[in-house]
């Protein structure tokens, strides 16, 4: 007795990551309430992005132009590039205002379960642009889970012929992290790492 | 450094029930990487729900037709009215397809903290569809709250001129619930209203 275009958006909606039937029907029941001042605006903001965002050429990132405006923007130092494995690891990095490179999205990680292979990870591109000449340090910033770690390691050893550095992000206590919460290899990594005070 | 685009579809998202800043970036990223099966499809279908869907002017229901198909459905039994506060709640008796009659959207409770009264409510709609007759009996099947019961008992009080009788929900444990874990009112009320076995 729910009309088939209410069925459709509940449906949709629940293949969201995060929303299950319970909360898709909440959502599609908010934005039937708020048919003007929501649904509309974020049908049209949906179309136009879906239109208007593309993949870029040479980073990965998702952005209206090509190449992305990280990768076209002269202010970034372009001796510097930072591997993700993904756009919203790229996005976060961005967020802390903390890196003035670019960026190379792998868009996943190596993974024998889920069977991904070098291959299917933008592996080859990174390494054409590293042969484009001008880059002086990697930095990999993949995750510090197994797939992350296995990836990082693998990518440090295919550019090991290049002679460019290449750099991981630190692992240790996170800031304001208290040391009773933390797992033991975490600490163990943090210990081993110590620095000069 | 992430496009306005993107910016403007993360916002909306944002704005949605459950979703924080946090999960609105992870759903924006997931439509973004599936602009073809899922964030154009979801554009569109919200579209076309934000075009068509309106309340019914009998019940207040959301459907694409006016009255709506419950409300114009012969089928139906038109001598009673479920009340309920909400089109959640009338999906939700729906979908149990337990109730064969028609039904009364309030759109709300009663309530003296949020300043509604009962002309916030569609509760004269109410009782002009009484007083056109053929109402055998009024459910009044509003959330077990406090709010909605105050409103159970003031519609049961402003009908009671009409003579039609007037029933609510019964209240009790929940079928599949322990004892253990239920709360003192629940089980209060399900002992006082206890029935022959």
């Amino acid at each position: 007795m729910i009309g088939p275009e209410i069925e459709r958006l509940i449906q949709l909606l629940g293949r969201l990551p995060g929303l299950g039937p319970r909360s898709a029907r909440r959502v599609a029941l908010h934005l039937l309430k708020k048919r003007e001042t929501l649904m509309q605006p974020l049908s049209a903001a949906l179309g136009d992005a879906a239109r208007a965002i593309k993949p870029c050429s040479a980073c990965g990132n998702l952005d209206t132009i090509d190449p992305c405006s990280i990768c076209s923007d002269p202010k970034r130092d372009h001796g510097l590039i930072c591997v993700v494995e993904d756009v919203g690891d790229l996005w976060a990095m961005e967020r802390g205002k903390i890196f003035s490179g670019r960026y190379h999205v792998l868009g996943g990680t190596l993974s024998a379960l889920d069977g991904i292979g070098p291959d299917e990870l933008n592996i080859g591109s990174l390494l054409t642009r590293i042969g484009q000449g001008g880059v002086r340090e990697i930095i990999v910033a993949t995750n510090a889970t197994v797939d992350g770690q296995t990836t990082a390691h693998y990518l440090a050893e295919r550019l090991s012929d290049s002679e460019i550095p290449v750099t991981r992000l630190a692992h240790g206590v996170p800031v304001g992290g208290e040391l009773d919460w933390l797992d033991d290899g975490t600490l163990a990594t943090a210990l081993k790492a110590r620095r000069a005070l």
